[in-house]
């Protein structure tokens, strides 16, 4: 294998986020949309969630890695996480697939920008959202309007989403040396790495706002 | 609304069998496969069935229907066909997806032979298994094969997934007579319905054999 280490890494990480992101969105959509026209919207994201699992495993047996061996170190921290912020009605669960996997996606970006172009390309096609998430965003501004109060438990449980996130992170970059490395290098250097955090903060600050939060 | 009432019954009960079958096999697939190339296999199906959900959605709204109105009155029953069906193990799981399923679409093929071509095509076009489903068939031959014990267990659930069906069907035809008329009609008249329940055995019938069981 002519790629770093750390590549197949971070496309293992992102292969089983998206493989597992695809299983919680779908099962909270069969068990919390309010209505079938709503479920079939949280499908259909959890379905693009499936497509993008699949041009990720793809590339990893095209660079010759095992997928499963590649994906199998991050099983655990990416289940504590959605087992630790599984939602508890619609709502919630829409702030979790926009907030969550928007502080998950800017990560992953991060970690692929000092990538070969291939590699850093593909990351950008899996994660951009063109527009997709934007049901969410309406559907959560409806529902703190029709209910004011929803609003601060909802701010409530996006933090707890950005802290979990960002405690399965570290565990991750402990155990992944080679990851927490791409991660460095996208910040700059190990000085530098505030910018990081800085850039990740921000974009989340912005999503909080698009919700109304 | 220029169709007779039966096509958005019928186009109805598909779409939520295909919108019901996607989050189940996802689940299934999620909990019971034993490696991630056997969860990534069933996801596979899973998505497809969603695929279809999305084309007899969409034409449902070309009919003028309400696709959320169409699919109510069978959620009730397919939740308890799943309910009453949760796979306890892997094999299970694949048994039901092959036999299952397998049953459901000779039922919705038949309902559909005598409709207008462009539905008829429809329900086929979302009914063709196109070899997908090969690999339920590789891994419980190979299944029975390490462990001959498991062919007459997995022969038993077979049975209980066929008799789940069928009384499942008969609540659905009883409540939804325009459904109902559909199979009569596929079946040359009332008399001749012996036919239908003959054809659906000889399908049902190679499917296990197919199976090993």
């Amino acid at each position: 294998m002519k790629e770093s280490p750390g590549v197949v890494d971070l496309l293992g990480v992102l292969a089983y986020a998206e493989l597992s992101a695809y299983a919680r969105m779908t099962e909270d959509a069969a068990t919390l949309a309010p209505s079938l026209a709503d479920r079939a919207a949280l499908s259909e994201l959890a379905v693009t969630e499936y497509a993008h699992f699949r041009l990720l495993r793809d590339r990893l047996v095209e660079l010759g890695a095992d997928p499963d061996k590649a994906m199998s170190p991050y099983v655990a921290a990416l289940e504590a996480w959605h087992a630790q912020t599984r939602p508890a009605n619609w709502l919630q669960a829409l702030v979790k697939t926009y907030v969550g996997d928007g502080i998950a996606h800017d990560f992953y970006r991060e970690a692929a920008r000092h990538l070969d172009p291939s590699i850093a390309g593909l990351v950008d096609e899996v994660l951009v959202d063109e527009g997709r998430s934007q049901f969410a965003v309406e559907r959560v501004r409806a529902g703190i309007e029709a209910d004011p109060t929803a609003g601060a438990r909802l701010a409530l449980w996006a933090r707890r989403l950005v802290g979990e996130a960002l405690s399965q992170a570290q565990q991750v970059a402990a155990a992944r040396p080679e990851l927490a490395l791409l991660l460095v290098e996208a910040g700059g250097g190990q000085a530098d790495i505030s910018r990081l955090f800085a850039k990740l903060t921000e974009e989340h600050s912005k999503r909080m706002a698009a919700l109304g939060l």
